[in-house]
């Protein structure tokens, strides 16, 4: 086996920058964590950057800096990997275009990469955690919406505008709920975390049964989390919340699948925590739709990076490009 | 410029097998059609396939015969490039694992590849026609159903089991109408002949009025021909299933175009004759569905290979394998 190598990851998020010293052996050696600051600015958060990396290198050994390849970087938005950051719908206006891989590249005298927060999950799924060595695979990341990545043939697909794998707005119904994207019947209008509680909400106004008020401390407390333990308590509304966000999902993971015919999708991010009671569903759903000679093989599994999954997925840039 | 080289393109189908000589500028020099004669079974078609291959061969040139590179054929159904066809949903049962390129190599002493027909008809556009230098492009070949290729990175893309671009099973409606398939609400179930014609039916029958009967000479002779020729003369009914139908493939699109961000989409196949009273609505439902960083690039074309399209598209698998 070659000698053990590292990369730093970084996952600069819309709260907090996370940066994490990586081995080529998928170990996270430690993180450091610093607010992002995204209201101050592009060069405020250029700078809280370069902060969190000077503290992982101030961190690191001197065989950890000897051994170190590069930086890899996963942000939000459509990322163009070449020269820093588009972002569409615009959240971050100031982003437009910043050469975010150069500057951190000139600024440690590494090799820097950039890519979209979902991209580079996939990409660590695929390089350290459950989509080891398939040579085609879908991941979507389940949280305040529903991002997704794409590998194939064993490389990260990023379309001809660096923009693929927005698997969130893949429609369920044509002329179903608007998504903020402006489109009609995105499955992210149906499972982002907001509309999971927003469909408990209404299943709740309608009097239905049930303990997820009182678990979540007030209906105005309910959260995924709550919802999953109201789940596991074997609470029906809860129960059907679950499969109802499964069946969503699993429709628009046919449509991928027929696309696509992976081998492997990967189900990540918060939300996917719930476990069988969201997979269960999701293959159930899959099952139903996809052509059953597709049905038969493609394999529906949960992330296994868990909470050093965006750390291990940046850093995975590294290795993807060397 | 290189020396002009040649393939021999077959386009095996349900009804006819056409085999051609194309050189490696795209020109298509003659073609042969044979019967299929699906009915009789394995057996009888390979022959049929072969006989198709000698006929194009006793055509041509002793210079064409030396340049002659290979085989390329075009082929209903899941097609394994590497062993021959596997078909689901299976109508010609008896071809299950046939090992066609194989035979069919061996038999002329020549490298032999096969696809399917769809994504070789994407590839064909790709080396020859309207997605030229393309580096990834989304295909579509409308006719009783709706096919589909991928060219991602210049490369003909089938995914892991050799199903990719299976474009007509992208719901567009997941509480829809019942496709063939087994899936509820695929785009195909509503833009194949079939249906476009079911949905003119449908609408005369609700009384509106119509030159559509009188062009058909009598519904029961309703095409899609008829059906362009009524909206050409300004037939309102005819123009809305026009735009119905436009509306519909161009909500699939949305779906495929924001998973895989590509340059081009190619819409070929009979109905896409229809033109610009197809593509104009196409083009409008999708530029509002789709991101607008999105919308703004990709762009969305006819085919160009017009009759020759299949023959050119089998031939062209020759030089992608070269």
């Amino acid at each position: 086996m070659s000698k053990e190598n590292f990369a730093i990851g970084v996952d600069l998020g819309g709260t907090n920058t996370v940066a994490g010293l990586v081995s080529s052996k998928g170990r996270v050696l430690f993180k450091e964590k610093l607010k992002t600051e995204a209201h101050k600015g592009k060069n405020s958060i250029i700078h809280n950057i370069e902060r969190a990396i000077q503290l992982v290198i101030a961190r690191a050994t001197e065989e950890q800096i000897e051994g170190l390849k590069g930086i890899g970087i996963g942000s939000p938005g459509l990322v163009d990997p070449r020269t820093g950051i588009v972002r569409e719908p615009p959240n971050l206006k100031g982003w437009k275009a910043v050469p975010l891989a150069k500057i951190i590249s000139r600024k440690f005298k590494l090799p820097a990469y950039i890519g979209n927060d979902a991209n580079v999950y996939a990409l660590g799924e695929h390089t350290f955690g459950a989509g080891k060595g398939a040579d085609s695979m879908v991941c979507i990341t389940l949280g305040t919406g529903m991002g997704g990545g794409l590998i194939l043939n064993g490389q990260l697909y990023v379309g001809s505008f660096f923009t693929a794998g927005e698997l969130g707005h893949v429609i369920i119904d044509k002329a179903g709920l608007k998504c903020n994207c402006g489109n009609i019947g995105c499955v992210e209008r149906y499972v982002g975390n907001s509309f999971i509680i927003e469909n408990a909400l209404n299943k709740l106004k309608a009097g239905k049964k049930s303990i997820i008020a009182e678990i979540s401390g007030g209906t105005e407390h309910i959260t995924p989390i709550t919802l999953e333990l109201a789940a596991k308590k074997g609470d029906k509304l809860a129960l059907e919340i679950w499969k109802e966000t499964g069946e969503y999902i699993g429709a628009a993971l046919s449509s991928i699948i027929n696309t696509l015919g992976p081998r492997l999708v990967v189900v990540g991010g918060g939300v996917s925590k719930a476990g069988p009671l969201l997979l269960d569903p999701i293959r159930k759903e899959v099952k139903k739709r996809v052509f059953k000679y597709l049905g038969k093989r493609v394999k529906i599994v949960p992330g296994k990076l868990g909470d050093n999954a965006a750390v291990l997925g940046a850093a995975s840039l590294v290795w993807h490009h060397l």
